[in-house]
């Protein structure tokens, strides 16, 4: 087992990667209350619910079990998770544990941040894609039906618990929907980890647990990094959406839960790649690798076929990264290293819009 | 007009007190963006929108006007507020501005906590409790079918307009609840201002201008003396919540909005000191000063008839201030200075729960 600390001052926390660690001294120590309250969904709790509850006899433990999938990242749920606490009489020094993917982990932690005006929770992420982004940065919320992530608070876990165990149960499409994230790592920031992943991408999507665990610190440890230099997204932190803007418009067309998160940061992924390509700075060579890349890894590189660049337009307006009407996107200077811009010619933008299918092609 | 500083380090505030604050000069200082929301409630909206947006008209300007009173403040009106925000496209850089009193302040500043995880907002109350309580501390929230407060989070308005002319349109009783919290600061903080609140309540109740900014900028400054000294709770700020353990509970058995949140607190208040004075605390004068003062001011001074002590313990049982199932009081060890305390005889709170209507007997 490995443990990554991120670096918030007095909310710094541990981040556990490795297998097994379903054992008390990883919860216990940051426990403070003798309350638990377990939030999941009726995917996980038949796997890890009673595994996770037997390490943790000596608290009073309560539970609420979700329905499972992003269509329930809702504020209607969170206010399921309030009524569960307060029906079992959970007061300011419980401890809430988000056992799941990301939808429970940004859910739960909403709910920590905003009951009783904030009480603690650990996030113990059951897939790839959380365990290598949304248990760390502090960033919570739900989504609204006008936009994604549009509702929520900044609120740190008092620990995150990554085991690599449990991606053993984890669908393909949910793996490779995670190693988007983990491809996105080395573009924004480290050119030699994008080189790593593709000397190992084939043991990676055969789920080998060695390799994953050194992709996921790996991960953590770049996402750490931007995270204790920008907590409050106002400059690098924002690489880390990197294909989340055209991302997060394909996935609001399609209707929340069709895409999976990852899958429509892969597509997106490749539009951003095609973008900076247009203006200069990746070659047709660097474009190329991350196309292999994210097809090796079993990801969508194109839009949908019926998503026209108007639609694109109208959903990317309402964007968080937009700042008085201009439209800022997360580009690539090179494999390695991520810009914010709003300065590139809306022409371009939407040759790339426009690109479509053709994006997929080799 | 006098200006009060709430010091927060960053995140310090001014709190500006006087006649005819709605000026240009006291928002625009603390709008950063273009677009400015306004929540307000439809009682207030007929009075004083039209005055506020006339002050405004730099700005983007939107509106959102939410049903009227304590039964409205939910999650489902903040989610009014959320849908109003992404219909007209409001940005990470937008400014709430709550134009209500302390529910509508308190739902403000909820929305503005959340949205996009956190934008600006301006408190402007406009009824005597929440300029001298609910818009100062950065409290924020709203109530749940199963506890008052349950869901919120701190988040520090950028300035607070407390203006006093508003204050002649508000209604009598809603002026007495309002002096429930003034004559509560004098209780837990400051003998002397008690004294002057003797000396000046008839003129404070007839709403004599001079003396409720006085009575205003003397409260506003306790609680922010307090507030500097102690933002989340942990200490010495729980005095400000003298009667507000038995006054939630009446709150609840009453239904939310049956009984104004301050008259709740004068009953509780009347509570406090009994409980006090059977500790030994305070003696037969000082509960006399304290019950003439509560009914000068035109304030209920004992629990509704129909609430036993069972009911009172019940609801008592599920409030923020229970830590591991104590139950934890704020008291008078005299007038002037509180204390929090779960170490006092289960039978003398007993007698005073069962004391009931006695209480308002001279």
């Amino acid at each position: 087992m490995q443990t990554l600390t991120v670096d918030l001052g007095e909310r710094s926390y541990p981040i556990y990667i490795g297998s097994e660690l379903f054992t008390p001294e990883h919860f216990q120590p940051h426990i403070a209350g003798r309350q638990v309250m377990i939030v999941t969904n009726d995917r996980v709790a038949p796997l890890y619910l009673q595994r996770l509850k037997a390490q943790l006899s000596h608290f009073q433990v309560s539970e609420v079990i979700l329905p499972d999938g992003e269509a329930y990242k809702t504020l209607a749920q969170v206010n399921q998770i309030f009524d569960a606490l307060l029906q079992a009489r959970h007061n300011r020094t419980t401890t809430l544990i988000a056992l799941g993917g990301g939808v429970i982990g940004d859910m739960t932690g909403f709910a920590a941040a905003c009951y009783q005006r904030g009480v603690d929770f650990i996030q113990v992420p059951t897939t790839l894609l959380s365990q290598v982004d949304s248990s760390v940065g502090g960033k919570t919320g739900v989504n609204h039906p006008l936009g994604k992530n549009m509702i929520g608070a900044f609120h740190q876990p008092r620990a995150v618990i990554a085991d690599t165990q449990v991606l053993k149960t984890l669908p393909k499409a949910e793996l490779s929907a995670g190693l988007a994230e983990v491809i996105k790592y080395g573009l924004i920031y480290d050119a030699d980890f994008f080189a790593w992943l593709e000397a190992h991408m084939d043991g990676l999507y055969q789920g080998d647990s060695a390799l994953l665990a050194q992709a996921i610190y790996r991960s953590c440890e770049i996402k750490a990094e931007v995270v204790a230099q920008d907590e409050r997204e106002s400059g690098i932190r924002a690489w880390l959406n990197l294909g989340h803007t055209f991302g997060h418009a394909i996935e609001t067309d399609a209707g929340y839960g069709a895409w999976l998160h990852g899958e429509a940061v892969g597509a997106g992924t490749m539009m951003a790649a095609d973008l900076s390509a247009r203006l200069g700075w990746l070659n047709a060579q660097d474009v190329e690798r991350i196309r292999t890349l994210l097809q090796r890894a079993g990801l969508p590189i194109c839009p949908p076929l019926e998503m026209p660049p108007q639609r694109f337009l109208e959903l990317m307006a309402v964007d968080k990264k937009v700042l008085d009407g201009q439209l800022r996107l997360v580009l690539l200077k090179k494999i390695g290293e991520a810009t914010v811009t709003s300065d590139f010619p809306q022409a371009l933008l939407m040759q790339t819009l426009e690109a479509g299918q053709a994006l997929g092609k080799l």
